[in-house]
């Protein structure tokens, strides 16, 4: 026992469980609904989580896009979803307190552009702004922004390295207090205190400085969820929160131990670096309610879909080529990202499922499922923060809005009555309540 | 008389009059401060006013920029001011029925980007986005993209227009209740009505589709300031505002004229174009008050920040070489946009003013001023309206919040008098207030 906080973010991600939509208390209106985005950031803020947190991809899912020249074709809800860039300074506007973040590829933007949108956010959030980078891991994206094929991972991992110095450089080109708006001399800032970037480097060439001042918080936020290793390497190296995919308290020990001794080789202190594994709570008032509850939801995803989800991640393989209810094949490498390819054969294997057990389970989401009574779900939280196998949680409910309330008026208490997550919060900027470097 | 009713815009600039933010009054705090952005628009809002609008620069300004090299250096306010995108979200969540436009460059973004956040904005606004398309136009922005100079004049409108022709592709890439959500069948949407765009033109290849169904408006507002000839027929094709630096009724009419015929011959409805001059309002109880007004906030331009802010349109002269009370000297030509340094010289010229006070003048921002009581700045816009001169206005103060109340409280309820500008919203959606085409 060590008595360490946990961080909670919540991760609200329309059409994760690609069966949960279609409960009857379901609103999947939440998909382009900003008035149900208010209303989860409000839940959000009320059980003081950190953050709440939104994905991108930058194209409609890979299963969907390669449908005209493919047998499978069921439309994926996951298709529906702005550039959640877009949201937080609405969000912004219906909270004061909770963290706002969203990923935005290094991969398709340019670094001066992407620095001070986020940098614009952390000015109308009042230092609550968080970007997790992201290099975008599918060819459907590539296919918008004028390639055929994706960049080879390592080149944009080193891309990425580059782009978010720059984007760094560029959020430190004014000092602190440099505006000073003086009426009496005329003088707007001061120019001592504004710095040219002059970055020359492979992938990028930008003088600078911003076009605003110091934001709240210097930098906004950087989240990544990298688990190769140059991106282990680039969130040792930059990242204040890393996301990531665990299912076993001993392998995500090792994988947090793994970014903090990296984090120290870069000269970090590596308190500093939060490790916050994926959970998709489904809570019950009982334990084995909950699991009926998993069962219910997983029915609801059509057999259609769950292959047609499952395609873009068979290397190639047709699944209708093989018998549904038979057993995995292996599954070829591709360039496109690894985490989700292993944890499917993970999940096959492990468990021996058929081909169409496992694209249904895939098809409830990947993250880690922690089923049961609010007290169960605590507990493995618990065990998992006394183990130092996390720092928190990112939190992923399956649907809106029951998914993310049982999480925040059920599990939350329990893990406040347990001392281990804040009850109120205690500092204004999401670096405040995460514990993170400040640059201020 | 036609009894047409104007349009109003209010395109909110702070820093635009470089003397006017000294007032003992006025809020220099607006350019980062999201509480100020909110007030304005609730006042463009409460006028009832088709929209409210913010420019860009993805770059400080340019006399600051080049001042490391150079003999002037005093602070430009126009170098602070957000990612005016990132604006638009927040003020969505304060008004109802305000249209909502920001410039976002072509030159220096991917279209797929910037068409997914606009139909962001138009969907989180419930129909009120509105895109401001440039290609811009200085050095300092483009060295804040890889690269030295900046692309050709006639390459970049060449770019523009197949870059808005891809935005209007993806926008499109969603029929009208494409999104269905079906939870008894399972069908989340009809993928009939989903489009690949797979545009392959000279300068983007964009497969498609967007990652959200038809937005609001079906296309957000495009608006554009083209005054060159390439930038006139992109504007003729494509724009459905035009706004316009004009001084004189007959050249502006000339100018809507011309426009409206070179929409004719592609094929629009010349009505459904809509030419806005903008204008700086400086409101007086009486004409001489607001004259008075005028001068008193124009010596508060200080000396070096006018000269500064004039330098980049010098043209490599450095006037700290000449008497300053002296005559302006001949500007020689240069890459850079020709329209500015056209205004200062006839500016210099037609009334016979001297370096410091053509800088003064320059200094004032670049729209007409029209200075006097209300009824006498009504008479003018009325006048223009009635000439055909334009099909309203964009309203550019001086500087927040009294710049914007004068107009909004003065002027505009005198407008409503003489039924030319609305008293109620009668429609919904920016293109409604515009009347411009709808695509819905």
């Amino acid at each position: 026992m060590n008595n360490r906080m946990m961080s909670l973010a919540l991760f609200l991600f329309p059409g994760q469980h690609l069966g949960a939509w279609r409960l009857p208390d379901a609103i999947p209106e939440v998909d382009l609904g900003i008035e149900h985005y208010v209303r989860a950031a409000k839940l959000a803020e009320a059980a003081k989580l950190d953050a709440i947190f939104f994905e991108d991809q930058a194209a409609i899912p890979r299963s969907n896009n390669i449908m005209n020249g493919d047998t499978y074709g069921a439309a994926n809800p996951r298709a529906m979803h702005f550039d959640p860039m877009m949201l937080l300074p609405a969000l912004a506007m219906a909270t004061t307190h909770l963290g706002l973040a969203a990923t935005s590829t290094a991969s398709f933007n340019e670094p001066y552009n992407l620095a001070r949108r986020f940098a614009s956010i952390d000015f109308i959030s009042n230092g609550r702004a968080g970007w997790n980078l992201v290099t975008s891991f599918n060819e459907s994206e590539a296919q918008n922004f004028g390639l055929d094929a994706h960049l080879e991972h390592s080149l944009r991992y080193e891309r990425a390295s580059e782009f978010i110095d720059v984007v760094n450089g560029l959020w430190d080109s004014w000092d602190e207090g440099a505006v000073i708006r003086d009426k009496k001399s005329g003088v707007y800032f001061d120019v001592e205190k504004m710095h040219f970037l002059k970055h020359e480097g492979k992938f990028f060439k930008v003088r600078g400085p911003l076009t605003m001042g110091r934001s709240p918080q210097g930098r906004p936020v950087i989240f990544q969820a990298g688990s190769s290793e140059p991106g282990r390497e680039l969130a040792a190296r930059t990242a204040d929160v890393v996301f990531t995919l665990q299912t076993d308290m001993k392998a995500s020990r090792a994988f947090r131990e793994d970014i903090r001794q990296r984090a120290v080789r870069f000269g970090r202190d590596p308190d500093k670096i939060k490790i916050l594994p994926g959970i998709t709570p489904i809570v019950g008032k009982t334990d084995q309610e909950a699991e009926d509850f998993r069962t219910r939801m997983r029915d609801l995803i059509p057999e259609e879909l769950a292959i047609t989800h499952l395609a873009p991640h068979s290397g190639g393989l047709n699944f209708r080529d093989y018998d549904l209810n038979g057993p995995m094949p292996d599954l070829p490498e591709t360039n496109a990202g690894k985490s989700h390819r292993d944890a499917i054969i993970n999940l096959a294997r492990g468990e021996n499922l058929s081909i169409l057990q496992t694209a249904r389970r895939f098809a409830e989401g990947s993250y880690m499922k922690l089923v049961g009574a609010p007290t169960t779900i605590a507990d493995t939280m618990q065990e998992w923060l006394d183990n130092d196998a996390c720092d928190g949680f990112l939190a992923v409910p399956t649907h809106f809005p029951q998914g993310t309330e049982d999480f925040v008026s059920q599990v939350v208490p329990e893990l406040q009555r347990r001392g281990i997550f804040r009850k109120e919060y205690t500092g204004k900027h999401l670096r405040d309540h995460l514990g993170v470097e400040k640059h201020t």
